[in-house]
């Protein structure tokens, strides 16, 4: 299911605490990633669908640098094919002492027009990895390569990053707060709820800002709510 | 007990680290919280009298967003009623994987007059939050909203919070090494004799990049407090 | 063994990343400091042969502030023989909860010529210590002093530090990736293989970045490997 | 609300296992205690109401072995007025470096009609305390006193214990699978909707262990509760 | 690749301890799980080839109790086409507060010869499953049913299972010193030098235990070894 | 300073919990081990001075197989060396996943008329090695051989163990409650104040199982301190 980009745009909009609100009232409560920390500055919010890629524990006759050049192999295979627009989310098992990639797939990455990468592991050549400016979110810097740690056993099917279930498709945002994974059924509709959750959330702080209480304001009661609505009148 | 002007004074200008110094010498051990970094840039020291807010894990019948709009509601009650000058530490169990508070409650705790937040949680709309100028102290950004993961329980009674007994009064002072609690009754002494131990701390420091060796100046011998007595008399 | 002045400028020009594949080539699978990270901004290549301190838990009778006047103290004492060009390494079994060490030590190691501090555990003073200038890795910012904690055991002995063995005279390389150690009998051989394989990797890093798919260039093939030789010819 | 002594019964009868499924098919997810294991053989079934007591971290100066005296200190006055039948659960923030009890205080509960003990933390005397005969649900066995690393705040609040909110009156029952806390206004519904699956699934264990594959037995098809039903009518 | 009668008879004889050593000889470091261990008796030795199931973090709309009715559930599924004397191997991803399965679901995988069952997660009504008689490894016991933590993703692919890559296949032996994975092309070879080092280590243990020293005994020197010799040609 | 005879029959009768609580009483905190259990069934009291060994990180070229069978191997040598009635402690840094030791070196201890064995890491040949006799008190199960995760570096020096400070000579006792280690010059002094301890709380314990409430019981006041003496009188 593609993404609409309408949606892709509202999503670039809103924050990831907004879509975790979203998904709690529709009954989802593990939707954002643990121990996934944005590696650039963060700045730049991350939108697209997933593609995932799966590690299991390394075993020593299998993950070798030299299985890196097989044409079969999942890692290289899923970059290869990466569609633009999406992002690859790898499941580490929250392994940190190893790199899920380096600054050369991240390179890859950006050429085939992704929209960003997420582990729930390391990262290494991590000065070079952020200058090139691909949204890069993960468990910190790690020098050591992949194959000491993980063997990469296939892709696009479902996996786990950060605690949080992941399916290819489903649709994942990052930004200051985090990564948040959102069903690809339900993009659409959340996207949405959200964009008009955060331009309520925004009046209501400018109105704390100006001094008024918690009470009746956040959350708002039918007054507070009668203002917001003259206030878009207004615009 | 109020804390004195001239103790809050003294206490912004010395480090958490000396603080820590001066509580073990009066058998204090456990004062510095672990796990909580401060999220604004941590120039800025912060200083005051604890207000505690206690979270249980959340209960789903309970801890719901609805339950928020309450003014029996121990979190929107207690920032409600803040003393200026004040720091709201609140109770998380160490939970990292959900927020203590979001914007819109940072911006009313400034309203109010408040010295500064700290949770052993996270923090969501943290582009926001750390924009709006008040000291924050947590385990990190973390995006979903507390109700997924905590139930407000009470307030201004003794919590654990970064592993660290604080009592409401107590005296709260974060920078960059960190966040350490001063027992009320003693925020006078030891601000007093921390303030008197920085100042010697940073002439030795000034010794030692002039080329003093440690033995003798770090502890510092007579000849050294002699040194130092007479670079006191010359200022 | 001396650093030879030749590997030591290799070295600094490599990635630690590329000393742990360098080192996985030759069988050592663990050479990556886990939970250390920089704590001045990253950017200066630190190298240099380790000099080793250990501390064990702290027993409250031997471990005080009294006990750092010693001319004794190992941690002192290490401190003022430190040789210069080296690379001071202390065993804290990874208790982030204390300091390691504060800016009037990490002062006086700068003043004897050190080339970095590293620590599997916190730093104090962290404002001051990393205004000074030498490169310090550890846990992170830590305000109690160590003597709460830890009691200076002994110096110049293998340890461990971030689950890596660390031997007196082993060569210490850290970066914004991490911190890396390389065996004392292996420093030049490695630096001199790191650097060869540094320079290829930048050219298929050029090479990605314009276009070319990973398969048959990361891995090189042998076209992408003739194409590395002629680039360098032309060099 | 008191316990009927009907629900009492059942909730003896069924197994946490049992419980956590029919609290989760009423949207509670977070019911079964983590870290929590019987200390005693754990054959006999523990189930009573809650009574809770809170443990904050120790401060030197408050958190002494003097202070046990005080017939206001919180845990002493908690046990010397705990009502029959009723369980002590102890929020011990995870910490199993100490005890939460031992042996004298377990007897003093016996002796007080407890129905059992449960802690997020350790117990101390273990041979003595086990040797007893009140169920004792906990971290495992650790020797120091409480107020090495607790102070007893105070009692009757709602806690967490083992990661689960846990209120006054909460129905607490603990088996070899572990401790899991029913809401109190639940605990009649949950007793009955339990014992009947409870027994629904002894037959279906029979009939798997006769031969029956799980489709159409597990969960049980209309035939196969046609089966059920037949058999408890013949009973 | 089927499983020698021969190997599966001596690998029930050696230890896992044996096994990793002779991993290790081999150059696999990463063979023995972590964090799971016998929830039975531990005193039968479960020897088997592995059948894998793999579970991703549950996510609310698709982990329900109805779920499990689907003739397609990889679970159910896995359990019902389990082959003769194979191993059920569970990726849980170290997620200990949830079971991995229950009693009826160990006596279905009794009823069809299984070997046994691994998991790196929890397993309830252990009252029940353990008195059943399959060989049980786990985290521990853990009440709440799977789907509130997991989701079944799919079978028979590689896992990894307490820290260690599982290949289906693979053969799996567990005994008291926990649970080892022997890759499959080597389970013959691994087999044969195990019970040859077994053998050895039985005599040097009388060795030691009637009075000689561990130099030139463990490891054996040459006199050592002929004395052994002996000892074989005398049985 | 030898252990004397009647110290170390003091020291069996009493618990560790005891121990604690008298050195508490003497400004000592951290004396008790984490992570450290009973292996044997944990009935009889262990008691010795201690004996260290030191265990860093491994290094794939210098902890090999073959590097056990060196005279000067800190392991072994400090096995063969074991004075009688001592405790050996071995310094783990806390690594579970390998063991510290198997059967034939437990087998070795024992012979030589060691107290007793510690380590806050595996044990392996657990059936074996239990079954011999010798108190072993480490953190479970684990099959790997030490050279995968350990270099043995040096024997009888300060080290850490399960967290606390171990000093050659210090008295190291372990019974169901843990392992708890007492300073060398006051191992007669405590031994003392805790069978004093001991005999007294034995009198509470059967107080309170007689119906007396805890206030005036335990602690004891005067009263209840003359009945005990009275009880003293009449043995």
């Amino acid at each position: 299911m593609p993404l609409a980009d309408a949606s892709r745009a509202l999503l670039r909009r809103v924050g990831t605490a907004t879509l975790t609100t979203q998904l709690l009232k529709r009954g989802f409560r593990n939707t954002s990633m643990r121990g996934v920390v944005p590696l650039h500055d963060g700045a730049e919010v991350m939108v697209g669908p997933a593609v995932t890629l799966r590690y299991v524990p390394a075993r020593e006759d299998l993950a070798t640098l030299e299985s890196l050049g097989s044409r079969e192999h999942p890692q290289r295979k899923t970059i290869e094919t990466m569609p633009e627009g999406h992002v690859l989310v790898v499941d580490c098992r929250g392994e940190t002492g190893a790199a899920a990639a380096g600054a050369i797939l991240i390179a890859r990455l950006l050429a085939r027009g992704a929209a960003g990468f997420v582990a729930d592991g390391g990262m290494r050549d991590v000065e070079t990895a952020t200058s090139l400016g691909l949204p890069i979110f993960c468990s910190g810097p790690s020098a050591p390569p992949n194959v000491g740690r993980h063997h990469a056993a296939d892709a696009n099917v479902p996996i786990g990053c950060g605690g949080v279930a992941v399916f290819p498709g489903d649709v994942v945002v990052g930004d200051r707060d985090g990564v948040v994974v959102v069903p690809a059924r339900l993009a659409d509709e959340v996207a949405a709820s959200a964009a008009e959750q955060e331009r309520l959330e925004e009046f209501l702080l400018a109105e704390v800002r100006a001094g008024r209480p918690l009470f009746g304001t956040y959350p708002p009661d039918e007054a507070t709510l009668e203002r917001y609505r003259r206030s878009r009148g207004e615009n």
